[in-house]
């Protein structure tokens, strides 16, 4: 198990199957980054300078759209995550 | 549906058909980006260093000026949104 | 009606007719960016680190002086507005 | 009347007379920017993050030393002056 | 014994034997720097604006993934370690 | 009189006569800038974000040892003083 | 004597005869720059936005792992030492 520390989230990707209009399938290293994801832990808060901690915005299961290049790819148990911080997060899509 | 974080806004943004003096209709990649759009939905408002949240100045609906090149580009439901946080929104336009 | 967001105001500029020493008046390309405006809106003012927010030290009406290049221009029913937030402007002239 | 915001300070420059050992008098694009000046007016102070004005330590009529370079040149009834923040004036000389 | 200071802590990184797909055993200068390890010895917090301590959320025996490249390699009796700041700390692996 | 603003003091720098291993002395412009000096003035503190003001803890007469190249040289009745901030002394000479 | 201010400390550094692997002892321009060193004296601590200053968490005495490069080198009585922040020193060996 992974638990994230502070204002982190562990997210899996959603890739996207990418056909371009003329109708090719991309290889990987062509498509975009997915930017597209499901929270899949969140840690316990970012500590403010008054010393309280406030709870995520977000919880795991939600599915986000998070910006483009942010956090760190990491590879647990053979599958691949991204740890970001919740302000790399933009909306959660419902 | 989709909801956005924090500070927040997700906009539409208002196209102007684009017709220079000489009356030539200019082709999308001339055009300038839009800096007018109409914001859709809003987040629950930045937590400030005291703990205290503050609700957004803008509400679903707005008309607004934001910053150009300002946010962040997605496609929701093959929809083209901008979400951006609202210290890029100049003015509202009533 | 064009509302300003936060701590930004809603300037129209004063243009002065430029005129050089040796008496040929300058065309528009060559000419300074304007310094003075006179306020044409005021937002709500800024929301502090403790949530209380505060009021603006100018007011629409006043003629100004404010930084060179600050600020971001539009254009509202045709006409031209320079939206520039309070720190930018450096003296109220009177 | 010229009344500077915030922090502002307005400062009329003391020029002197510039002489080299040789005893050439330079012209104005060769001599260093004043460092000297005399305060003409103040603004009411900056306002901290807990909503507190902090009115300035400087006054009108005094002889102050100034970072070189610092603050912006304005042309008022054509007499120029420097606005500056009182945080680029190094001290009051008595 | 060694104490880190302030928010730091003590990281042994933990080295993977790194085989390439075509079963080639990487030389070290090769392989990629680790990116997990287990904490060792932990500061007595950060010092907040307010004054206050606050405590790591990690201990010495968690096992951990950081950031790449951060912290500073020391050697002490011989043994390499790896001293970082908890904001480094990605996650805590369980 | 000179009166320094804020947490700035003003220095008179300690020369020392500067002379190479091979007994050359060294003119002035080779010489390492000073990083000695006594204090001559010291400002009134500076101001904390709640209000407060902090005395400085150096005084008039103290023996500083300061960053090279910081501050501002300035001469007054033909004698040169550096004004630096308190943050760039290090520490007292006893 | 020497009195750091604030949160910096006077250090010692704690040279290594450096001998590489073929056993040759390095001349001292080649030699790594050492990260070990004994603390002279402390200053009395940082002020903190509210005013409370905050002693140090490091004392005279103590055998610490410092950032290397980090502070300023000055020579009292012909003797170097170090002055950095205690924020640059990364542990305590004991």
């Amino acid at each position: 198990m992974i638990k994230p520390l502070g204002d982190r989230v562990v997210i899996e990707a959603l890739e996207k199957e990418e056909v371009t209009k003329s109708g090719i399938v991309l290889p990987d290293t062509v498509k975009e980054k997915p930017q597209e994801g499901k929270i899949v832990a969140v840690g316990t808060g970012k500590v403010l300078d008054n010393g309280q901690r406030i709870a995520l915005d977000v919880k795991a299961g939600d599915k986000v759209i998070f910006s483009k290049y942010a956090g760190t790819e990491v590879k647990i148990d053979g599958k691949e995550y991204l740890i970001l911080s919740e302000r790399d997060i933009l909306a959660i899509v419902e």
